[in-house]
C-alpha cells in the first residue's frame, strides 16, 4: 500500500492543462489569471494632486510669502492649467493634474481664504507636499500583477485602471461527479428503512464550485454494464471523473473491474491513510480518474487532498502550505496517515487546531463542527498539544 | 471627529435586516442559513456495516467458533434481511443494513472464505465491531446546523441527507455603487492625459460579490442637479447605497450637501483614521449611504472596516476577530487609527504580517501584493515586532 506522499506524488504527475479563454474582467473574481497585467502607463500617470486645497510654487514659500492670490480652479477632470503668475496660487481637487507652475500642495485645512487671497496658517511646508508623482508607484511598461495569482477585488481595481476589458484565466476542467451505490435515493424522496438520501455529490459539487469548477452530476446504480456504458460516454465528454463508492472489497464494488475493461491504467488503489484508504486513481489517454470511497468523510477528505492539489498544479496555482498548533494531545495508533477533524480557533495570532469528535467516515455531521483536517504523519503515534502539523482547510 | 470605534457603532446601531428567501439548496453556497436544520430521522438511520465482510452473532465467536456458514448476502440498498441459523454468517457490504440475528461485522481482511465457509483469522473480536450503530451521530430532531452559519460544502452534504431541496437563507440587500468625479472614464476608453479609468466601483463590485451580493454600478458626474436626480431615484430602487468620491474638501464634492438636500440623516463624516477620513455616513427611512472617499485604498478598506461588519449584523452573521503578529517593528505618529497594508506569511502555526510599502491611498497596486490591513490604534505610535493586532482580511 502506498503512502499519502506516494499517491499525491503520482497524482501531480499526471496534472493537465485546458488552456486559456478571455472573459470579462468583473467575472474574472476567483479565476486564475494566465496573463502578466502590465501597466499601459504611468501610475500615477500625471503629477496628481492628493488633497483638495491649493498649488503654489514653493519658491515663494521658502521667501516668507505667506499670502498667495488665487488665479484660477484645477478641477479633477478638466485639462491641464497653466499658473501664469509664479508668485499666485490655484485651487487644485483631489485626483486633478498638478498645474503647471506649481510644485506644492497645501490642504485647505493649513489655508484661510479671503478676498480671493489664500493665506497659508502652517509654517513649514515640504516642496512636493501633497503631490503624488507621475510614476511614483509604477511605470509604464511594469508587471503590476504575475500571472497564476488568483484575482481578488484588489486585482480587479488594477485591471480595470489598465483598461482590461477582457481578460485571460485558465479554462477550468470539464468535471463528471458520478455516485454509486443502490441504498442511495435522491433528495427530494424519502428514504426506506434501509436506504439514505445521497449526499457525496452534491458536498464534492460545492467543494469544486470553491475552486470555480462547475461540474455535473451522474447516479449510477451498482450494474456492471450500466457503469461500463455510462462511464464510457463520460470519457468522450469530460476531462476529469470524480467518483464516489464502489471502490472497496464489497461484492458489488464493480468500479476498479468496470475502470479496468475500459482501459483506464490504474495507478494505484488504497493508500496508508485514515479515512479514505480505498482511494483508487487511474488516468486514460491524459484523462484523471479519482474514484473516492464512498464514505462521506472519505470522499471529503480525499477530494482535498488530492483533487485539490491536483487542480491547482493543473492551472498553474502555487498552493501554499498552511499549518497550525496542536491545542491538546492525541494519540492514532494504526501505521497509517490520519487525517483528523478539527476546530481552528484564531488566539493572538496563533492558530489553535481542536480535534473534533467524530463517529469515523461516516460521520457526515461532524464536519459541520470543524474547519478542516490536520495531516498527522503514520510514522508517529502520540503527538502533543503545541506540535506544528499540516493544515487542510475547507472554510 | 470621532473615531473608528465610534463610527462602526454608529453604523452597526443601523443595520438593518432585508428578510428570508428558500432558494435551491445547491445554490445557497456561501450564504448565511436562516433556519436550523433538524435529522429527519436518526443518524445513522439504521444499523450501519461499515465494512465490506461478514456479519456473525458475537455468542459463536466468544464460544470459539471461527467457521461460519455463509446463509446469504446483504447488500447496500437492500431490504433488511434475517439470518435464520444464528451460527451462520452473512455476508455484509458496506453501507447495508446489519442483517437481523447478527450484531458484529469481519472485514473481508481477517476472514478467509471457501467452499461457502468463512473462517476468521483473527483471535480478537469486539462485540458490535464495524457496526455504525443506528443514531450514533445523532438523533431525530436534533440540531444538526444552527441558523446564522455560513453555509459550507460540509453543510450542503448534511442538508442534502435530511431531504431539503430548498433552503432558508437571508436576503442580500439591494446595493447601488456610485462613482463621482470627472476625472473617470470607462474601462474602454482610453484616458486624455488629465484622466483615469474607474476602478473603484469595480473592486467594490467585486468586494460584495465576496458576501454574496450583485450590486450595480453607476456613474455620476460632479453635477449638483444630476446627482439630486439620480440619488433620489436610487433611493426609490435600492436598499443601501455605496459611493465612492465627492466628500471631501472640494469645490465639487455635492455629495454631503446633496445628500443632505434628499433628507439623508448624517450620522457623521470624518472619521479620525487614515486612509479613508473623510468618510461620509448616513441614514434615511432606515436605508444606509456609505460615501467613501474616492482614493483607491480609503475606500478599500471602508468597505472592509465599516460595510463589511454592517452587511454581517444585518444578515445575522457573527463575524469573528482575526489577529496577526506583526513581523517587524512600525510607527505611525498622527493621531489617528492607520489601517496598514501587510502581507501575512504562515510560518509554524503563526501569522506573522509584515507591513508593504505603499505611496499612499492612491496606490492602487499596492492592493495587490498585501493580504489585508492591520488596524495600529490611534492611541500609540510606535508598534513592535511581535505585538498582536487587528487583522483585516480581504484575500
Amino acid at each position: 500500500m502506498i503512502t499519502v506522499q506516494e499517491a499525491l506524488k503520482i497524482i501531480l504527475n499526471n496534472s493537465q492543462t485546458f488552456g486559456v479563454e478571455e472573459i470579462p474582467f468583473l467575472e474574472s473574481v476567483g479565476r486564475v489569471l494566465k496573463e502578466n497585467i502590465i501597466a499601459d502607463r504611468d501610475f500615477p500617470p500625471f503629477n496628481r494632486v492628493s488633497m483638495d486645497g491649493i498649488a503654489i510654487n514653493h519658491r515663494y514659500f521658502k521667501q516668507g510669502i505667506r499670502d498667495f492670490t488665487i488665479e484660477g480652479i484645477q478641477a479633477a477632470g478638466a485639462e491641464n492649467k497653466t499658473m501664469n503668475n509664479p508668485s499666485n496660487c490655484m485651487e487644485v481637487m483631489t485626483g486633478a493634474v498638478l498645474p503647471i507652475n506649481t510644485d506644492t500642495v497645501i490642504r485647505y485645512e493649513d489655508v484661510n481664504i479671503k478676498n480671493g487671497i489664500a493665506t497659508i496658517t502652517e509654517d513649514k511646508l515640504e516642496l512636493g507636499k501633497n503631490i503624488h508623482s507621475q510614476g511614483k508607484d509604477q511605470r509604464q511598461g511594469d508587471v503590476l500583477i504575475e500571472k497564476n495569482k488568483i484575482i481578488s477585488a484588489a486585482e480587479i481595481g488594477v485591471i480595470a485602471s489598465v483598461g482590461k476589458t477582457l481578460v485571460k484565466v485558465s479554462v477550468p476542467p470539464k468535471v463528471m461527479i458520478v455516485s454509486t451505490g443502490d441504498e442511495l435515493v435522491e433528495v427530494h424522496e424519502t428514504p426506506s428503512s434501509h436506504q439514505i438520501r445521497r449526499s457525496n455529490v452534491f458536498t464534492l459539487v460545492s467543494l469544486l464550485q470553491k475552486l470555480n469548477i462547475r461540474a455535473d452530476i451522474s447516479h449510477i446504480t451498482d450494474k456492471k454494464e450500466l457503469l461500463n456504458e455510462k462511464i464510457a460516454y463520460f470519457f468522450k465528454e469530460y476531462d476529469v471523473l470524480l467518483f464516489s463508492g464502489a471502490v472497496s472489497k464489497g461484492k458489488f464494488d464493480f468500479l476498479p473491474e468496470v475502470l479496468d475493461e475500459l482501459g483506464v491504467n490504474k495507478l494505484f488503489h488504497r493508500v496508508a491513510q485514515r479515512p479514505g484508504k480505498p482511494f483508487w486513481y487511474g488516468v486514460k489517454d491524459n484523462k484523471s480518474v479519482f474514484a473516492f470511497p464512498g464514505n462521506p468523510i472519505s470522499t471529503y477528505v480525499n477530494c482535498l487532498v488530492y483533487f485539490y492539489p491536483w487542480f491547482a498544479d493543473s492551472i498553474g496555482l502555487e498552493l501554499k502550505k498552511e499549518t497550525v498548533i496542536l491545542g491538546e494531545d492525541f494519540s492514532f495508533k494504526p501505521d497509517l496517515t490520519y487525517f483528523l477533524q478539527v476546530k481552528v480557533e484564531n488566539i493572538d495570532g496563533n492558530k489553535i487546531a481542536f480535534p473534533v469528535k467524530g463517529n469515523g467516515s461516516g460521520d457526515l455531521v461532524s464536519l459541520v463542527r470543524a474547519d478542516g483536517f490536520i495531516q498527522l504523519p503514520k510514522e508517529k503515534t502520540t503527538f502533543k498539544k503545541g506540535e506544528i502539523l499540516i493544515f487542510i482547510r475547507y472554510r
